[in-house]
């Protein structure tokens, strides 16, 4: 093995070194079936179990109740922008989003281009989406209210859920799944694509409440209708195999290493205090979100000028830290925290902070 | 490494060893990138090279002229299934299909739920899907023609394609892709679902001749546009990195390897000779599929009786001759025979075949 740097991709991003070791160790013959996980039938035993301690292991993570689904579904968290309003839009009543990014802007497009009445009912527009609308004002007749619960790229999270009443809440939670507990009893649907918080690229992790089923239309495209894979354990045509099974993995990890999502959620703090304590602390680096908005996951700052931002990346990558560059659509500088970026790696990344700071400031 | 079975699976299947093998060894550390391949950015220069890799291979091993692009989408050919009569039916003309089982029926189905004008053409429902139809008559109006070149239930192949004049072809060759050379200028979109003959499941293959973009219409989800994927090197979103990955190893396998699918093909053929040779010798085994049609992946046949079958497949098991069973829609046995799996594997099978024949026919 060559040497592993600390991964501050914003997605795909780091994995656990013990998932990524166990994947290696049973590629060539999966638990003795004489094959790789990666040629196994769908139809097995082997890979039922698979996905089958996937979707247990995060019923009791998100102490999901048995009127949750757990569904995994290709096409990524985008795909799920067009299938949310195809499904759960209902005849007659708004469709209501927040507006807190590319994010949300994306997932309000689809809803438009399928013609739904959609009311933005909140935006952080007005000062670059750096940070999260309070006081929201929702229909009590809207059919579902939208929001990103983390915004990658401009580096802000809800710490505190929307109050919708009985309007089911729907939430992208891409970029903080699995990174502290929640209650989900509000939620008509989360979802996540996998590549950030709980696996590699290829699958979004799907909860819908099943009261949220009875609104899918007849008519819509088999694969684009959440009561197909829900009435099949999400295997109507082949999944995405090798991504359920390390979902599984990574699951695994966060259950019996890490002990749970209250445990995860407080050595996520511990890592936001470390690097936010970092920024703070100095005048050379400016955190971009407003301070009640920021993200534990998603740590986005500025130097004094594009030049030693440059630098910045350039030298962090010589030691060992990559993936620091902010969205190209914003540019600056941006570590993604994600679980499975240990409290060694932000240490590492506060020493050479305050090393080029000492050097550059 | 544990025992290796002989892998019969009819998908996902049998990958190349050499490509699991690569795979294994540079799981932790990407090329000297100190990530792996599950962690890295598919914004990066790595997965560029990666995508760019499996994009030139398949150009070269399927002689694509420039006029096609070569996509990579989620969701398996079920989703092509919705995404091509969307996409690329025409207003006012007949969308025309060819039905030899259950793949194509599916097919046939998404584009009836989209109110589209099917018509189907030519059917072998008529004999149990067992072979394929011939002596088509193509409306010269039709939108397009589309058919399955391989059918992995039945055991069906098209030997050779349909003419259907200017009416562009559309073929879903999941079970068959690569396994052979054919002139593809007819067609004007070939897709394939990855985990049969290129690689693991969770992507569908697509290539669209860049004329068919010109229909894909404004007021469809994004996400099922070809012309997303098209200007963005499928990367409109983030892709199955891991499944894109393998493919380009299975398409440098086949390159460098197996010197292309000329080669191939003439391995193929050979394997199909030694089985089919000793199911046409034999009156204990009976090929269910008619002679002239069948296929050089799929091969289906009988034993006298049911109890025999079941002692068949699980003694071929214990002999480390795994997926033996038929899909559990039509009973009986069926030997996947695809690219990765070698002469060898089919010469164990025979030898077994034989021997079981002795002791029980």
């Amino acid at each position: 093995m060559g040497r592993r740097i600390h991964n501050f991709n914003a997605g795909p991003a780091a994995l656990p070194l013990p998932v990524l070791e166990e994947v290696q160790l049973e590629l060539l013959d999966y638990k003795g079936s004489g094959m790789s996980i990666l040629e196994l039938s769908h139809r097995s035993k082997w890979f039922d179990n698979v996905i089958n301690e996937a979707v247990e292991r995060t019923r009791r993570l998100l102490n999901l109740g048995d009127d949750f689904e757990v569904l995994f579904i290709q096409g990524g968290a985008s795909l799920q922008f067009c299938m949310i309003p195809m499904n759960l839009a209902l005849p007659g009543k708004p469709v209501e989003y927040v507006n807190t990014g590319t994010w949300s802007t994306k997932a309000i497009k689809e809803a438009q281009i399928q013609g739904k009445d959609v009311v933005e009912i909140a935006s952080s527009e007005d000062r670059n989406f750096s940070y999260i609308p309070g006081n929201l004002t929702v229909n009590p007749d809207a059919a579902y209210l939208h929001f990103t619960s983390n915004n990658t790229i401009k580096g802000t999270q809800w710490s505190r859920f929307p109050d919708a009443g009985a309007v089911p809440l729907i939430c992208d939670m891409s970029s903080d799944i699995m990174s502290r507990s929640f209650d989900p009893r509000p939620f008509g649907l989360i979802y996540a694509g996998a590549q950030k918080n709980i696996g590699p690229a290829g699958t979004a992790l799907v909860m819908i409440r099943k009261d949220m089923l009875e609104r899918v239309p007849d008519d819509i495209p088999t694969m684009l209708k959440y009561s197909t894979f829900a009435g099949k354990n999400s295997m109507f045509n082949t999944p995405a195999c090798i991504v359920i099974y390390i979902i599984s993995l990574v699951m695994k990890w966060l259950e019996e290493t890490i002990g749970g999502l209250e445990n995860m959620d407080a050595i996520n703090r511990e890592k936001g205090a470390l690097i936010y304590g970092c920024i703070d602390a100095s005048d050379f680096y400016q955190g971009t979100a407003a301070k009640d908005s920021r993200s534990l996951m998603n740590v986005t700052f500025r130097l004094p000028n594009e030049d030693l931002e440059k630098r910045f990346v350039a030298e962090a990558l010589e030691a060992g830290l990559g993936g620091l560059k902010g969205h190209r659509s914003v540019g600056g500088c941006r570590a993604s925290i994600y679980n499975a970026t240990g409290i060694d790696g932000v240490s590492a990344l506060v020493d050479f902070m305050k090393e080029f700071e000492k050097k550059n400031g």
